[in-house]
């Protein structure tokens, strides 16, 4: 039970987020088109150099309907060496009008900056490399100055871009809340003839992760991916939702054209925006019109004056992507209830060491399909254990410890009832404020013959009879993370030599993921101690780079006295095709046999449907580990125990060793 | 003038240093050879397990010489999970004597434990594996007890470590003055058949490697090398010289055996012992008599009672080692004034910002060699500029920027004088102490009508009239790190315009090297600023990974007016026959041209001889770099210029990039 209690302590502290979001955040109110609310809604079209600012955004906003311009802010004729020579310092720099040409808040909302596509920061021309720094200064300043949200950097030219990132790493340190979109076009890596000794990247990928390692992951350093018309494997475009990619720039080139002439895409092109749309990514159009239809409109647009906004020779395009954007399933009410909650680090609980409040019980009691499951476990139970012919003679005594305020005790009386069983049943709760409510269920509902409330913790309790089944949900969102082993050990001392532990048992799993997202919200404590946290969160925005493996199993009732420390070794293969990505942590995951084949869990493969008990738990990695195309990612995770305390310990042993994170549970570990 | 004026400062703080090394830094004074004062004067012999501890003192160090025991501190036989299932915790732990059969002195000094050598961390049989842990922290605990200054641990026994890494890394965590020892074979990897993709490691520096990064570089987690009969590449060895290497154990059988019967070591084996010798690493001897000599001897000690140290059959081994010892050079007078330097970070000098002081300058000025070097390059400018036919009546103007207390004048006026040439010398310098000095020795030496002695910062004062030759000395140790170019932009204003500048160019160099210590120095101040500081270091216990090479040029005088900022990418191939290592930074150096083929510096390979005014420069990275065999790294460095400071900035950008170091010189600068 790890998600919604701290999703509810938290939801004060969430609201401002979002209100600090809207102002912060460079979200671009540049329209709406219904639906969601994430920056996706929005769509922007590049256009060439032009130094009357006001046409470009009439032209391109509110005639043709696109709601931000990415617009280059310097005539490209510009050199810094010809202009110093020229004219010493007298000069006007080639700006794109002045500051006054729109209001502030037009610069901001509607004006995506382009940085010249000429710069080579890295050329071996040295003159072209100084005038490529001096312009880039020059224009990220203009940039500053009129408060833009996002300025574009043309992709690096060549292999290397040592000198470009360390420029723009400089540019960084001063920047205020501008971000910076690294245009990384989305290339085809041919899988069958890669060789890994060539001197030209094949994947694109490559170039991003130089340089966002050589600005050590600055988070105002973004992407902006250029689609083209043929698209790499899922596999390589998956790892792009786990990095900060902020836009995607859609070429004219790149569509098809359909039946009617007009502009199309293909399938797994449909599908990748789709994606994009889900992802909060930003669609931008760029190029020249180059479908029929909408030649014969541009044409057209040149012997008349442009009041009509069909006529701009973009405007099928961006058709097409609302078509897109309105085709999709609305979404579903549970994902609609937690999209604030989408990669949003939460501490796990402590629930052993503190008691849980009254609207926490409120929210978990809420997850009806938890407490069926529990319940057909329940009825499975009592059916093995009672045959039918002692069904109206035999008792069962059933003991939920943890009760809460008695949702388990409702689905075992439940289940008694549905298979005719007669169950005596004892409630089992430490927590005193739960007690109360108990007490008032047990008068209301009339049960007062049938169960009895006990107020202590299972773990001391002196037990006046033993229990044919044990119910209990001490689960977290790593299965054992809220302590279910250490407290079922001592609940056990009252459980019959041939009783049930309703679970029987549950194995937490793991998966390495890329979340540029969540890796930075760690980074931005400045300390040792959140790397070595785990964390309860809705992971979204992220790219999962291997089936999850399963990691530590604990059986109930235990049969001999094995410790509760445990160590797991894994391997995950990175697939051939997805290229190569980096590995910011693994998202964990529980699945509970409660009985037999009833289970319970959130693992995806094997997720119990309309569930929100739980969301997944994240396990940071201090430094980000670089897996090549087709390695092995060896990890390595132990529980361990000491007198006071449970942790986790977690490192990576290959293809690079990381430090053992969390020694002795230094950072981060859960009270007994 | 990089070194000695830092180190006239700091020898209060060096001594302090010294001191506590002697207290803290687990120095084991068990005897004495003479010779130097580190502690590779000390021989230890590694024990078999004897209860009798006592004895085993009085058999290994009283009677036969040696300086200190390997013990085994725990009876072999012994295994946690035998003893639980027998005694249920009553029983004394198998350790060999109690506390008090040695004095706590005795143990800390004379006794190193030795780890269970059964102990397999990471076995597939569970058991093995919680009984190693178990054991593996009573025997650590009980070394912590008497306080012995280091343990040896047994060499991991797979390919894998992760589970004995983290137990080790838990356990440091906790200790207090005790160094941990991993025992690792010097292992021959096989050049011609190395197999990248094979599953045993064929090189065992690698499981070194994966175990220091898993417990992150701790600084008391240290190897002991067990030296085999055949040893590797010269380079593969050479790693192992930047590694926190403490102790060689030498087993019987790597010995070979001389014409008349008695232990000697190959003449690669000998080098190699000498190398330890001069980096302070503890020569073990380990293993049975197996030399025809020594057996006679050791079955003659069975008949007798042990009193002529002759008779531990191992003696003619340290004998031998011994012979090594002794028969090595003396080290040169330099060297032993320097010895308290060696990996001594010390923080780069303000010489623009700051004046030096008085013993700063008497040091310098006794660096005989630089000095004739720049009378040498004087001579033959002199020589070049006045034809003999006008010596007598043609006068060169020569002006000495940076004067101090007039050594460059004394160099000058003795050229003129060897030359026969005549000279008005200008003696320019802007630190008011100097002057005064400089005053007192033009009238000492009767200099007046030739000397003009100047009080002004060289970039600002106007000149009365230009120069023929300029003479400066504003290098730091890697060139221009104390801005030579800068100062000489303002000189060279006055210098005519066929004048000539000495020197006339400078070059830095670089190359990557491998030093936990320095590494270690650099991180034990635990925060950001200090990795990206340069350090002004003698650096001792290195491994130069690839030869170094030229980094920034600066000629003078200056033909046009080209920018003072450099950027510069260089390729280092570590060979192949290296193996792996892993790279903590760079060592840099620079070379002169003072005039023609007059040059002065301090690159390795070219260094000036017997001059000691410049120590090494060392750029940290903040994570180490891991290179393979044969791999290229590619580094760039940048020199960049503010209004009023100059920095560098650095990175890695192949194999791994790494953060771009002192992003806008925020770490470290030198003020203008």
């Amino acid at each position: 039970m790890d998600s919604v209690s701290v999703v509810q302590k938290q939801r004060c502290c969430l609201i401002q987020i979002l209100i600090l979001n809207r102002i912060c955040n460079k979200k671009m109110p540049l329209g709406e088109r219904g639906g969601d609310k994430t920056e996706s809604r929005y769509c922007g079209i590049e256009t060439d150099f032009n130094d009357d600012m006001p046409h470009v955004l009439d032209f391109n906003l509110s005639s043709a309907g696109f709601d931000f311009v990415i617009a280059p802010l310097m005539d490209p004729v510009y050199r810094p060496s010809l202009v110093q020579k020229e004219s010493l310092g007298s000069a006007v720099l080639p700006f794109a009008g002045s500051d006054l040409v729109l209001s502030p808040s037009q610069w901001s909302s509607h004006v995506v900056g382009k940085i010249s596509s000429w710069i080579d920061l890295d050329s071996e021309d040295e003159t072209l490399r100084i005038d490529s720094e001096t312009a880039l200064k020059q224009e990220i300043s203009w940039a500053s100055h009129l408060s833009l949200q996002a300025c574009l950097l043309p992709t690096p030219k060549g292999t290397t871009c040592a000198n470009y990132a360390r420029c723009v790493n400089q540019i960084l340190q001063g920047l205020s809340n501008m971000q910076l979109w690294l245009r990384i076009p989305v290339e085809k890596n041919d899988d069958d003839s890669t060789d890994a000794n060539s001197d030209t990247l094949v994947d694109s990928w490559e170039m991003w992760n130089s340089f966002r390692l050589l600005c050590e992951h600055h988070s105002q350093l973004c992407v902006a991916l250029d689609i083209l018309s043929s698209l790499p494997s899922e596999n390589s475009l998956s790892r792009w939702f786990g990095e900060s990619v902020r836009a995607s720039i859609i070429n004219t080139h790149s569509f098809l054209t359909n039946a009617r002439g007009y502009p199309c895409l293909s399938k797994r092109h449909q599908k990748l925006v789709t994606r994009f749309f889900n992802h909060s990514i930003q669609i931008i159009i760029s190029g020249n019109s180059v479908h029929p239809k909408t030649s014969v409109v541009a044409n057209v647009s040149h012997n008349h004056s442009v009041s009509d906004s069909q006529r701009h020779p973009l405007r099928p395009y961006l058709d097409y992507v609302g078509y897109l954007y309105q085709k999709m399933d609305p979404l579903p009410e549970q994902e609609r209830f937690e999209l604030g909650y989408r990669d949003f680090l939460q501490a796990p609980l402590q629930p052993l060491m503190d008691n849980l409040e009254a609207q926490t019980y409120e929210t978990f009691e809420k997850d009806a399909m938890k407490y069926i499951q529990y319940q057909r476990a329940v009825c499975k139970a009592l059916l093995d254990r009672v045959p039918d012919e002692e069904a109206s003679v035999k008792t069962t005594v059933l003991m939920v410890v943890g009760a809460g305020r008695g949702p388990l005790v409702r689905a075992s009386l439940q289940a008694a009832e549905e298979t005719g069983r007669k169950l005596k049943v004892y409630a089992v709760e430490k927590n005193p404020n739960a007690i109360v409510t108990l007490h008032a269920l047990i008068k209301l509902e009339g049960w007062e013959d049938i169960v009895t409330i006990v107020s202590s913790d299972m773990r001391s309790w002196n037990a006046p009879e033993k229990a044919d089944i044990l119910v209990s949900e001490l689960l977290g969102s790593f299965g054992d993370n809220e302590l279910s082993p250490e407290c079922l050990d001592g609940a056990e001392r009252f459980l019959k030599k041939d009783g049930i532990s309703i679970p029987s048992s549950y194995t937490s799993f793991l998966q390495p993921v890329t979340s540029a997202k969540l890796y930075n919200d760690v980074k931005a404590h400045k300390d040792l101690a959140h790397f070595e946290t785990a964390y309860v969160v809705k992971i979204h925005n992220a790219a999962r780079l291997a089936p999850s493996q399963p990691v530590f199993t604990f059986t109930h009732p235990r049969l001999d006295r094995e410790s509760n420390e445990r160590y797991k070794k894994m391997h995950f293969v990175i697939p051939n095709d997805t290229g190569s990505a980096i590995v910011h942590g693994f998202a964990g995951y529980f699945d509970a046999t409660l009985y037999k084949d009833v289970h319970l869990g959130i693992e995806p493969s094997t997720a119990t449907p309309n569930m929100f008990s739980w969301f997944a738990i994240f396990f940071p990695l201090r430094s980000p580990i670089y897996v090549g195309p087709g390695s092995t990612l060896e990890v390595n995770f132990w529980r361990c125990c000491g007198p006071k305390k449970v942790w986790y310990e977690w490192c990576v042993t290959s293809p690079t060793p990381s430090p053992i994170h969390n020694t002795n549970g230094r950072s981060y570990w859960v009270g007994l």
